[in-house]
């Protein structure tokens, strides 16, 4: 197939004295996430989103959160391998959209910065990642500030793709 | 790149004796959206999916709700801005499928109203606009009416693809 | 259009001593759906994100809740409905990303089973279709396993795609 499409979820509670880490970048706030590695909700579900759209095991599969060797894992070895298995077989990002659910603080300021590591991470332009953020207007655990959620969608295209390869 | 994939989320409070929006139709209930604009989730989320699938900046740094200029806007607006930046990048809508979840009122009564109401704005067919309604099963915020959400996603296509943009 | 993208979602809540039916394959578990058909949120979301690429009529408009024809109903006659019209409106599956939320027990052991289970539904082969599980980390109804959740994105492409029809 020349496309493909991909879907990731991903969902941590915050908890008082922990790092809050997303996309990559580390943000000023009182409270972080409870996690195995270190809850990064964009780079898990980006990680899901290729996976899932090559079809191929999941974050959870590739990585279990019994294991470890992945306690405390800086997550983009999670978005590198997604690549890296995006790469040998054939595809490519086409482009991806990130919206994360988060009450507080702004994702704003740091919305250039985790398109940049994320288009590194993929090897494709910042022009092909976007990134959004959301509240959930105080309702419930992700509007209390207790999670941050996050949802992709993702478009892979075949590299070499040859006349003949039009479906 | 001849295709783009969007996602847009948004929700807002259910609050008695205000004006519920969905789409652009005006539905009977005993309460409705508390936002800055007309809390049109539909609108508002569909905005957000095409400026994602084109990497441009989202609905709230477009038109934040710190401004005066937005408090009770027809979110109208919103969606015409977003079709207006999908033209000049070169891109029309391929098809997009909204999904509401409103625990009540039935959204299905309104479903080809608000599916032309974005084809008129998008500029598209109303084949290439689906809209589905969902309850939440009354659980959470939306299962108990006191919130509304919506998820979108959109596939643009490059106007003018030549022989040689295959990709 | 040669590409047609699709979303869907479905939620059902859990409760003491009813079988939890996902995909098709019946889940060791002490609760399970309550619904009016078997509950299967995986076959529910399946069949709203096919129908929704076509822009036809919804799962509840086709097979609504108050009939009882389909009460206790087996659901994969709801995705056969939806293959069979995707093949008269001359689409077939590319691939589809299906994500299901559930706090336990874990998919992982039944994921492949649904796979196959999908994919004789709706006539594509196994690699197109992918499934992956997520846990709501104990938060909300989700996370409290009163709940199970399912979101799924679909790309189809047109069958017979002659060269005129690139777009
Ligand atoms: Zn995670
Ligand atoms: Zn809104
Ligand atoms: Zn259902």
């Amino acid at each position: 197939m020349k496309y493909r499409i991909g879907h990731g979820f991903d969902l941590h509670r915050l908890e008082p004295d922990l790092p809050l880490i997303v996309g990559g970048e580390q943000l000023a706030h009182d409270r972080g996430c409870a996690a195995h590695s270190d809850g990064d909700v964009v780079y898990h579900a980006v990680t899901d989103a290729v996976l899932g759209a090559l079809g191929q095991e999941d974050i959870g599969q590739l990585f279990p959160d019994t294991d470890a060797e992945w306690k405390g894992a800086d997550s983009r070895i999670f978005v590198e391998e997604a690549a890296k298995r995006m790469r040998d077989a054939g595809y490519a990002i086409g482009n991806l959209d990130v919206t994360v659910i988060l009450q507080r603080p702004k994702l704003g300021p740091h919305k250039m910065a985790i398109r940049e590591n994320l288009a590194e991470l993929l090897g494709c332009a910042v022009e092909q990642v976007n990134l959004k953020g959301k509240t959930h207007e105080k309702v419930d655990a992700l509007g209390e500030n207790r999670a941050i959620a996050c949802h992709v969608v993702v478009l892979l295209k075949r590299e070499a793709d040859g006349a003949g390869d039009s479906a």
